[in-house]
């Protein structure tokens, strides 16, 4: 049975990823400031490995891994950021890793994942087919598994980030993160309750993927609905793990609109002249639509990442 | 009669508009050192006021004016960053500018400047409309013309952007610059040759705009011919002065292709994530295409702006 990361596994989470990860910038805009009344630290993890957060979450569980079950090799089932950091992670390992993706996935990422020397193997585009794919190759092969949110090194892993812009900022007051599976919010706010007993801690989520909202408030994990938001990042539902982080150690889910969302990625490349990605503007936005009051405070936000297509904007 | 700016003059400049513009970053990318064989420092003028390096030379030429002048007014033509530069340094000094625009000027270009407190005089699209517009207002105001690159003052702005990347990193074997009107190369070549004896200062220009490298090579000033390069920044002709500069300091001017500044802006941003303008791209093509030899060389690169219409890509 797996137990929520404590501070002291994020801790020796960061010692342990900190020769292969980014020391990402913590970036600031006037502009920003002016627009929320507060003062604003954007740590950008979009600089991060495979340009996003993931790289430490998938990081870390890989180079925790014994060396023979590495040797056996590492599977994931994603589309999105978790396969190119776990591929990438799995090579600087020197262990063989093979990502099951669905056979519609854009090719871009099938290239960014192969570029990085993993296998893909293709299935159909339901969960179902991709869990079933997996769950052979690691009957027949032995290797470990490396869920993208639900567990606990990647969760420590994700944390890491938090605990880096403390380092810059020590006295913020309050911490904002999206929410998708959780494991980002999950190791933020475990990692940030035990650096500040005053933080409040936020967890960003699109209007139309509320369900870390609506779970938050009903106390059990309800499904993601819909599956059209822009912040393709934030699809997913809660986990166990995640959930239980969430409901311990959160302070609020906010939801944002669709047409923020998308008003705010462009902020955010026109003021300060870097690339975000959707699901990267959602807490952007709950503090430009003032969800928040920032008067007078210091707010951190995770910038999660800046991998988009360039072809299709949502703008 | 100007004559150009020394290192002195480079050098006073660095200092005087040290509190009003940003130290920008000097970013470095695993992907460009390994296309390229060589160690490339990107100096990130993207990240400066008003989003483009033009704010060190406004900024300059504008603080050095006498009180009793600047209180007459500040003057210039342009719809380019050199606008936006003029309108925030004027404003930060406490003075009236007046920017001369074509009537046809992007909406959001006029709307930058006006933001910046500027009082805007719309005109005919023609280089004789704009210059006679503003003279009618100098005559009438006795403002004070900055002009965008023939200026000493303006020259000696634009140098200090490679000032402080010597500063980041001493040992710089190549210098690479964009050449519009040849205030950038013209302030850069004249601080790098007095800092490095050995190094080889290269200006980069569109194919579709190579006035710098006829003039260059023929020995007087050559006008551009065309003006439908993506490098929207880089379809002017050079001054006398910015032309003196680059046959004195200046190694080469090499060319490139449309095709690759598209090609190379759209790396730019999805390999580091941050947003440059095409104009900003024609450097990197010059190592992208190899027409130099970084191999075991430290290259520096001047990013010039990130300021880009994202309803208009050039993709």
């Amino acid at each position: 049975m797996s137990i929520l990361p404590t501070f002291q596994n994020i801790a020796q989470a960061a010692e342990r990823i900190k020769p292969f990860v980014h020391r990402t910038p913590v970036l600031r805009s006037s502009w920003f400031d002016r627009q929320t009344g507060g003062e604003v630290f954007f740590k950008c993890e979009n600089f991060q490995k495979v340009g996003a957060f993931k790289f430490r979450g998938a990081c870390n569980a890989i180079l925790k891994l014994p060396k023979e079950d590495g040797d056996k090799g590492i599977i994931t089932h994603s589309s999105g950021n978790h396969a190119q950091a776990v591929a990438l992670a799995s090579k600087l390992c020197g262990y063989k890793a093979t990502i099951v993706m669905p056979e519609n996935a854009p090719k871009v990422k099938v290239a960014a994942v192969r570029g990085y020397g993993a296998e893909i193997v293709f299935c159909k585009s339901t969960i179902d087919a991709r869990e079933e794919t997996a769950q052979k190759i690691i009957d027949k092969t032995g290797a470990t598994f490396i869920h993208p949110y639900n567990h606990p090194d990647v969760i420590a892993g994700q944390g890491t980030a938090v605990v880096e812009l403390f380092d810059e900022v020590p006295d913020l007051d309050i911490i904002l993160a999206p929410v998708g599976g959780g494991g980002l919010i999950s190791g933020t706010a475990i990692a940030a309750r035990h650096i500040s007993t005053g933080i409040k801690v936020f967890g960003a989520e699109p209007e139309w993927a509320d369900d870390a909202f609506r779970s938050f408030h009903s106390g059990k994990i309800e499904p993601v609905l819909r599956t059209d938001t822009a912040a393709d990042g934030l699809r997913t539902s809660l986990g166990t793990l995640t959930f239980e982080a969430i409901q311990k150690f959160v302070d609020d889910i906010i939801t944002v609109p669709e047409s923020s969302i998308i008003r705010d990625m462009r902020h955010v490349w026109e003021r300060m002249k870097i690339i975000i990605e959707p699901s990267c503007s959602v807490p952007v936005s709950v503090i430009m639509d003032r969800n928040i009051d920032l008067s007078g405070k210091k707010a951190g936000i995770i910038l999660t990442g800046g991998n988009v297509d360039f072809d299709h904007l949502p703008w």
